[in-house]
């Protein structure tokens, strides 16, 4: 086990945790003692139908999507229970780095994006008796839960807001994954994942914040010099202040583990591979939303899925941040963000 | 020095050597006993009038354009005399490793684009004797040379075609190009520069192969499995028999060179850095070539450059194959641009 300042209540809490026992993976393979790290916002009454479930995406935790929560705001906790579930091997939850035993490290086992679900689902069910969520919602891995979830479990989604994600991994974004990870695997003090100082990696994790860069926001956000408007001096400045400051104190087996599991996500393995099949399992009224100039998952590629699906409307929002729009740093953003929740949470179903 | 079988007449021949003595660069260094090569197809008449120069994109020859070189195509030898410069530190040309001495290997000293171009100036003035140029074409930093003989030597140039590249390298084209130089560079064995086996650095070059990978092509091109209508069986077998294919024989440090010329280049600089006083002093009939789902240069680069330029037109090639569409690998698209070489050279001037 190595300790990493990085996932504490200090910087990420509160949070709490559920225990899901030896938790059966769909690999095969059992996650030992595993344990459910999750925020929880507002109260859930007592007919137990005002929750809401906001998943996390890729290297976030429940904390980095608080800003979504507020009154005043879509995500009210005065009237939803909003319940954040942090990914099993995502910092906080067991992940690489946090457990003793053969399991720990390099020999993390594989977890899918329908582990991380199943392990939720036994959440709301178990420990707060919930059988219906008025909204599930999540950013890019998070939209990859959301859709596992409208599709595994369609009576209990009234509705869905999957953003800037896909059912199915496409190939492009799955070559994505494949480059941030070898990205920060060339640092030969990651050694094959067994490292003994947390923070070994530095450059390997400062080639992956690049590459992020590279991918995460537009060509006109760099030309038009945006990164004044987010307090930057220069783009260097940005690269180093946002981009390596995000990814510098993570776990890099945590990371990996991310990707892996990005890149297999594929809800169609409940249809034999059909993916229309599996879309068209979904009864949620679902708005799926896309970011203009996002090279992560491409408007095109949201409107594929969208359109297999019966209660849906494709909802494009417009920024420079492409995929990084949903962090909400342009105002613009989040406002759109945010009502298309309301909008969507006021909607009869 | 070191013997690389990539860069020999076998492979890439014929093509032959202009001296160029010791060469001045724009950095203040000189490149000592500089050879430039090039090569040369149909013959060049009586008024010296017939020439078209076909600048060389990043990591390629002058063999790897000649697909675009035939009787019955736009750029016919019978009609025209089509010279091919190649990039000096492109691998034929001088190089960090085929020269001895101090500038060998990590002591390469930095090319610009404007080297380049004062470099193929000399060529044809002194060599050939030419004072006009019918076309100046290429394609990405192929496409950077012919702005800059635009802006430098407008005179000379009657028609330009910049394919998918620009006058100014953009922000993030500049954060492209360091995130596969870091790719390359993560290799251990690249040490600095100086490795003694030409192709020591297999785990780097491949690493750079799939940035390229990733950043090359469309998400849509992948999506629809096109792989197969280029004879690979899986997305795998491309990215091994295509883009390793291409990458893995050739020489890093080579590559590195011409990867900070393309990120510094900036034909803006002979107008004090007003890139829009440097676009109005071309004169030439000018096609400015973009292809759809280039991620390296945008169409919105292409044609905000494009606008600043009098006696031009903006083309927009649909392709899937993205920035690659460049290479004809789809028929459609070689038929595309063949046609524009060809309506741009029956242009009245």
């Amino acid at each position: 086990m190595l300790t990493n300042e990085y996932y504490t209540q200090d910087q990420h809490g509160p949070y709490k945790f559920f225990e899901l026992g030896n938790f059966q993976l769909e690999s095969g393979q059992a996650l030992k003692d595993a344990k459910l790290a999750y925020a929880i916002h507002g109260e859930l009454n007592e007919a137990k139908d005002n929750a809401i479930l906001f998943t996390v995406m890729f290297s976030g935790t429940s904390k980095n999507m608080e800003h979504y929560i507020g009154g005043g705001k879509a995500l009210d906790p005065n009237k939803y229970c909003i319940i954040l579930p942090n990914q099993l091997g995502g910092g906080l939850s067991t992940s690489p780095h946090n457990i003793d035993g053969p399991q720990s490290m390099s020999g993390f086992p594989e977890i899918s994006i329908g582990d991380d679900v199943v392990a939720q689902h036994r959440l709301l069910t178990e420990q707060f008796g919930i059988q219906e969520l008025q909204l599930v919602a999540g950013w890019s891995m998070g939209a990859q839960q959301t859709y596992e979830w409208a599709i595994r479990y369609p009576d209990m989604v009234k509705r869905a807001a999957p953003i800037a994600g896909t059912a199915k991994c496409t190939p492009h974004d799955a070559l994505y994954v494949d480059v941030f990870c070898e990205a920060l695997k060339s640092d030969p003090a990651w050694n094959g994942g067994n490292y003994a100082d947390p923070h070994a990696c530095e450059a390997g994790l400062k080639r992956l914040a690049h590459v992020f860069a590279l991918m995460g926001l537009s060509t006109e956000f760099y030309k038009q010099e945006q990164w004044k408007s987010l307090g930057f001096e220069s783009m260097q400045a940005m690269l180093k202040g946002f981009w390596e400051g995000w990814f510098l104190p993570m776990d890099p087996n945590a990371l990996l583990a991310q990707g892996k599991k990005w890149k297999t996500g594929n809800s169609s393995v409940h249809t034999n591979g059909d993916l229309a099949a599996a879309l068209k399992k979904i009864t949620a009224k679902t708005y799926v939303i896309a970011f203009e100039e996002d090279m992560f998952v491409p408007v095109s590629d949201c409107k594929f899925e969208q359109k297999l699906i019966n209660n849906s409307e494709i909802k494009v929002i417009p920024s420079l941040m492409g995929h990084f729009a949903m962090l909400g740093l342009i105002p613009d953003d989040f406002s759109v963000v945010d009502q298309l929740f309301l909008e969507l949470l006021d909607a009869p179903c």
